[in-house]
């Protein structure tokens, strides 16, 4: 078995210019491609027009299904119930513990996480508040193919309906007719209502649009390839949409205290998802950097996946070494990374510096996979340095508030007097008139 | 004073194909304009390369600015405070009563929309939640020129300072250096961190690249023209923006109880912020209907914005009678209004059926402008029907959450063996591997 080491790219926070080169390596978040977006509009008009008969010609165009009705590109309740039952019993099971976990935390979200209606009242009677509705219907894109992931169905699913969705449609590509049983299986256990066989751009507009079989949903979340990507860009306002994922991305904070074969696992675990994936260690030891080396080199020639591991951590990787821990955390800021573990001695400690991460695996025991599988949290998260603004995938996404305002006729004294005045200063008298008109004394 | 009848369209739910009509009449999120997406790329792409030389220049073409610094655009915090501290006696009252509450349902929302941390533990020690920060700097967009709105400065920067944003700035151009004073003064209550008069497109891009004098946000709000729109698309990404907003709209439910010249004016409230704007009015009693024809026929002449609220109403308005108030209900949820009245005896009764609005005022003394100014909730709301998948803005936009997980000793074994099956069922053998090697007895 070789041993090679990997020319992984090496530096030290006091490297001049360390900051500047740090962020040119980042990802940068997706670029709109000119050509994919040329076809992706021509798809979307197709299906906007010419509805089932657009879907049904370019299913065949993309997956080579032949069909003459949407119809038969639906995968029925019962199907999906039967690719659950055939499974094996081993992985019938860690589906389920993993669908029972995600749920339970989710239904936490839910409550800590203001899915809730609130109101107060003040002591003229004006009552003030929010109402908390789930969105009617929900699509969810599952991508095909290579890629074929059940826990991504899981982990879009399940918060939909804990937040009280009524209908889950997802669509799923099955190029040449090859249907993945565990995505199907999953489907099932997340109570996703309706499953069609259709993917890429014309999936995006079937569900944004509504056909005449596939109905138009509120919101389309799920990753997908960069034409599904540039769809769901182009229909964001008509249906909301979840964030637009890049590569994936891992963080490794180490106090030295770790086992190095550990850390270089969960490194090659981001690095294995795609060449683009990346992954990177900050470490105050030096010696612990170079353990890590080793590990890597020791371990890489026995994962099935070593090309793309190598291939990515050769163009993407970083091997940092830090100051102190201090140093660690504000640059895991800087980074803003989707996974950030703190794999030492004293985890909280360290987290308790982090204002900008995606998700936070503490200690030793917690490796990010169990995160993406089965801990229970979501492991749609936000990539590229988006952490800095955005969230998670949760409950929260299919739900939406609406302000809820009852002026007693006594408020509406005081209020209307006070809107009155800022109306006209805005030169909008209408919106002052119409204060003015529920004053008893009338301006 | 002439009384002429303005031609409003008037339907019935019980007209042929009345649904269709409906949806067709209701405003589109804004499409993309194509020279105007051009002319954004450019300007973009200009003050990403040159910084503040390209800001200097943009403004003085578009402003007619002359200066030869950035710092030159910025306003001082004496300057703002002087700005408030000159207004009438009866203009800084009613700004503080705006703000005091404006803030105080902000707190409120704080608190109850779930914008705080939370963790849990499981029996075997494993601990999973949700950390909440706020984002470190936010940028809000106000307009200039002829429509100035410093409710709109208290709306956007009140809820990002409640959240705990440590700087918000705010751009605000000042074309041939007109500054609005009450502009100013709302920043000043607001507690925005920095002014810079600077506007368009190279406003948005300063601040989602940064220049050399101004700094980068994580977010951008605020509402603007299409240039501006269109910049906020094309930063997206980069940094989080808020919902792109569509002309305004009112839906007027009523029962035939409320005074027809409120309803009147209320519908004039939304016409008159300009010609694209929408009012509509379900009614099941045809009486009513033609009361407030009556209503808006003796009122019109009186308003000073008269033309645009004929047009706007001439164009865009609809009276649509309705069989009964349930209906009226069922019609309002397809439509999903950015402000939905219900002036009824018993408007609970109506809300409690509404599933899909940006805020809801119930009652005849809850006229959409005091909620416009000084109610407390947000102004800031979905348009275009997005309400059937967004939430006015809030607290909740300014801060994001960090998954926390921390599995145990013991939890590791339970859950890597569930991850180890369901990781080699995607194939992803280093997942597998990762979660494999922190088990006592490794597989």
């Amino acid at each position: 078995m070789s041993s090679v080491r990997i020319p992984i790219k090496c530096l030290t926070s006091q490297d001049p210019g360390f900051r500047e080169t740090l962020l040119s390596s980042l990802s940068l978040p997706m670029a709109d491609d000119e050509a994919i977006d040329a076809a992706v509009v021509r798809i979307l008009a197709d299906v906007k027009s010419r509805g089932d008969e657009a879907v049904i010609a370019l299913t065949h165009q993309f997956d080579r299904l032949n069909v003459t009705s949407v119809a038969q590109l639906e995968i029925s309740r019962q199907e999906l119930k039967l690719a659950y039952d055939t499974l094996s019993a081993e992985q019938k099971s860690a589906l389920d513990v993993a669908a029972q976990r995600v749920r339970a935390y989710h239904e936490r979200q839910k409550i800590e996480a203001g899915c809730h209606s609130w109101e107060y009242e003040e002591a003229d009677g004006t009552r003030l508040g929010q109402k908390v509705t789930p969105l009617d219907r929900v699509g969810i894109y599952v991508p095909g193919g290579k890629a074929a992931y059940p826990s991504s169905v899981l982990m879009n699913a399940i918060p939909a309906k804990v937040a009280g969705v009524k209908e889950v449609i997802m669509v799923v590509p099955t190029p040449d007719g090859a249907r993945n049983p565990l995505v199907l299986a999953a489907a099932h256990l997340s109570g996703v209502d309706r499953v069609f066989t259709i993917g890429g751009a014309q999936a995006v507009g079937a569900l944004a649009y509504g056909t005449q079989t596939i109905p138009s949903v509120d919101k389309i979340v799920g990753p997908g390839n960069a034409f599904v990507a540039a769809a769901k860009r182009r229909v964001f306002g008509l249906v909301g949409i979840d964030m637009i994922a890049g590569p994936s991305e891992i963080l490794v904070i180490a106090d030295g205290t770790s086992n190095p074969d550990w850390v270089a696992m969960d490194l090659f675990s981001q690095a294995e998802h795609d060449e683009l994936a990346q992954s990177i260690l900050l470490c105050p030891d030096a010696q612990f950097i170079e353990q890590v080396q080793v590990s890597i080199s020791k371990l890489l020639p026995e994962m099935p996946r070593r090309k793309v591991i190598e291939t990515s951590l050769t163009n993407r990787a970083l091997l940092i070494q830090v100051e102190d821990m201090s140093q660690a955390c504000e640059i895991a800021n800087a980074i803003a990374a989707e996974h950030l573990e703190i794999c030492a001695a004293e985890p909280r400690k360290w987290a308790d510096m982090i204002r900008h991460a995606g998700a936070i695996f503490m200690g030793h025991y917690t490796s990010e996979s169990l995160g993406d599988y089965c801990a229970g949290p979501n492991h749609v998260l936000p990539t590229a340095r988006t952490a800095r603004f955005s969230s998670p995938l949760g409950v929260y996404d299919f739900i939406k508030r609406s302000s809820m305002i009852e002026v007693s006729e006594a408020g509406a004294q005081t209020l209307g007097a006070v809107a009155s005045t800022l109306a006209h200063g805005e030169g909008l008298q209408a919106h002052a008139r119409a204060a003015e008109m529920r004053l008893k004394t009338v301006l």
